[in-house]
């Protein structure tokens, strides 16, 4: 968690970012929709995201329709917080992104990108993505993307940057970047390590979309479901893992990523230890032991 | 062979392993069912695996169906030994792992990894799981999974560990410890290395299993049949490598595994010098002169 | 480049072995059909490769189909000259490699191997192999394999390097190498980072073929279409490739393959340092630009 807590020292020192919004207040729950963030502005805008939780589950919702979801410094500043926040909170067991409107994310917003705003800036933007992408990988919850609709450039890269994806089977993928001059490089880092290289050099050299069967065909997403059962197979998922332990969970993802790209000894040796660790946790044993009982095991608060 | 060879030092110094069991007698074959080799067992108890063999092919048979042919540390051992017995014979070309009953390995016994056997025994359990699934893939010989029913946990590990894998269509494939407080971190080694990440991560993280077809189309099966031609079709592979030159199996299984995960330009020097050491044996020279002179080669005994 | 540059300092230094061959001359397109490049033969023999090019569009036909298209030296040769002609070339945007007749190329000339040729012409048959391998993904524009037949061993390697591979649906794909006592371990290096590892080691070890639709599932190829519309549909993506930016497609080509075995920080740090200088470029400005103003960019010439 040295990441999370890194970022949160750089990015989190914006108390003031949470603000109750039009939802009724829960008692394990928050929602938010309040101003951006993001430094410098003058006059509040409206947060680019929407974020509620209950019952362990935090939605994040893309909620900038009109400009098709676009990943602006503001929007992923704002997502950015949205899955920081509480990040260690005992209450926090899941993360599901989803969008408002028919496109999940259209990717990085092209007004930040002109000669005018300057390399400087450009840097920053795909720094801030970037963390994000890696921010998910290193979270403490399982993050899972719920998409219904297209998504392209850095949205089709969020989905990729997922631990889990289910899309509705009107869904697309595009890295469409270079109709426009801007090879979709960054996208690519996890496209690349989500499908078969020759399906994505593919869509990087053509821009052209595959549908969801596609993408599922090829690994970038773990299930595809008929768009109106979207919702309830994605909080089927999440509601199977809010009530699974906590530390257990974390501990196996945290492991999960670290052993990857170890040689096969190195991922066993370190796979055995978090094993022992994981037997030596209160949930462990208490797993084990209802289990032996034939009984439903109580995990820890 | 290294690694094989250390094995067999550590491991093999059971010479009394081997017993007759009801099968007949084959000129170039075994067959076992004798008394576990688990030190400090008082009385012996039925070997937990059945090992027969015959024109090259070695069935090695998970039997202990009333306990869902669980990897306790004598199921573990004695697939050790089973697959270590002479490995370096010429008369040895390829291994099947199959099982008996309706569930091909459900994973580690429980009973193992409670408080009382404490933190070091764990640990034994989980190295003696590692150093089986590494031996698979070090052995000289392909080794084949024959999978028909349902694999869980080190059980789907052991599926994810074998060179090959054909399973029944009525087969199922899951990593459910989480269920359990045990996160499935060593099952996810094998698996994270077989299947797309975010399948992976589906399984581990929600415990639910995925259908023999799906296990094909994600990449941890090489083919699915039906249930009733499952042996006919594993025959029928193993006595298809049974056929060719051992020699050559062997080294271009290492090789395999050896450039792997090695950059582009590592792979190929690796590779180019097996060919060109392959071309040295007498089977490679055999190979050539027979194809050019339109005759069947004849393999070195 | 260096890759390229390099090999053309060693291999390009054969400016006569492009002749005019029966095409018509085209304003910016070329066209070969003359002797072969290889030092020490006296006579010389047709070309066994055929290079056009059009539009930006070269086309590479292997073109000796009584010999099914083995991959001799000579081929080898050739093929590498064809993709090395003027590679950096302004005029140049795209690569198809296709292959006269019923087999797309059935690998390394077999009487190329016999224990007579000896050692060292072996090792020189491998390293060429690999070369050809190595520069489709080190060339600077994208490389596609238009399959129509059975492609196997070295033919087989040759389409897991190209960057896209579109196939018939009756096209199929071995690396047979094991029948005749040749494990196909170079072609295993491109095999085994294209489709997943059991299936990879099942067509290695049995030497038994995949149909396109398999390897489509597999990641082989990125997609398979009928017969009669695999040159439309190869050419439609071709022209979609040759019409955007040549500099913005090689610089995202060299980033893809740069950043893939990297580290997830690593590989954000280097894509994110190409944006950053893929908007530097005049077309990626170019391509912002009239994105915003909602026009048709213009590419530089």
């Amino acid at each position: 968690m040295a990441a999370v807590a890194a970022l949160r020292l750089l990015r989190a020192q914006v108390p003031g970012w949470l603000r109750r919004g039009p939802c009724a207040p829960l008692p394990a729950g928050f929602c938010t929709r309040g101003s951006a963030s993001a430094a410098g502005r003058q006059e509040p805008e409206p947060r680019p995201t929407v974020a509620r939780q209950r019952d362990g589950i935090r939605n994040i919702i893309l909620s900038n329709p009109k400009k098709r979801n676009a990943l602006s410094l503001a929007m992923l500043t704002s997502l950015q917080n949205d899955i920081l926040h509480e990040a260690d909170s005992k209450d926090l067991r899941v993360i599901i992104i989803s969008a408002e409107g028919p496109v999940f994310s259209s990717g990085h917003d092209l007004k930040e990108l002109t000669e005018e705003q300057g390399r400087d800036h450009h840097a920053e933007i795909f720094q801030t993505c970037s963390e994000v992408m890696m921010l998910i990988r290193n979270h403490p919850v399982p993050v899972i993307a719920m998409v219904n609709g297209l998504a392209t450039a850095a949205g089709c890269q969020l989905v990729a940057s997922c631990d889990i994806a289910i899309a509705s089977d009107k869904s697309s993928f595009a890295t469409p970047g270079v109709n426009i001059g801007l090879f979709c490089s960054t996208p690519a880092v996890a496209l690349g390590r989500a499908v078969p290289r020759k399906v994505a050099l593919e869509m990087l050299f053509t821009g052209e979309p595959i549908s969801a069967q596609e993408a599922l065909l090829h690994g970038l997403l773990s299930k595809v479901v008929p768009e109106e059962q979207l919702e309830e197979e994605t909080m089927r998922i999440a509601r199977k893992i809010a009530s699974l332990s906590r530390p257990v969970v974390s501990l196996g993802k945290a492991t999960f990523y670290k052993q990857l790209p170890q040689d096969l000894r190195t991922a066993y040796y370190l796979a055995s230890q978090t094993m022992v660790d994981n037997l030596g946790l209160q949930d462990g044993q208490e797993g084990i032991k209802a289990f032996i009982e034939k009984r439903k095991p109580v995990w820890s608060p």
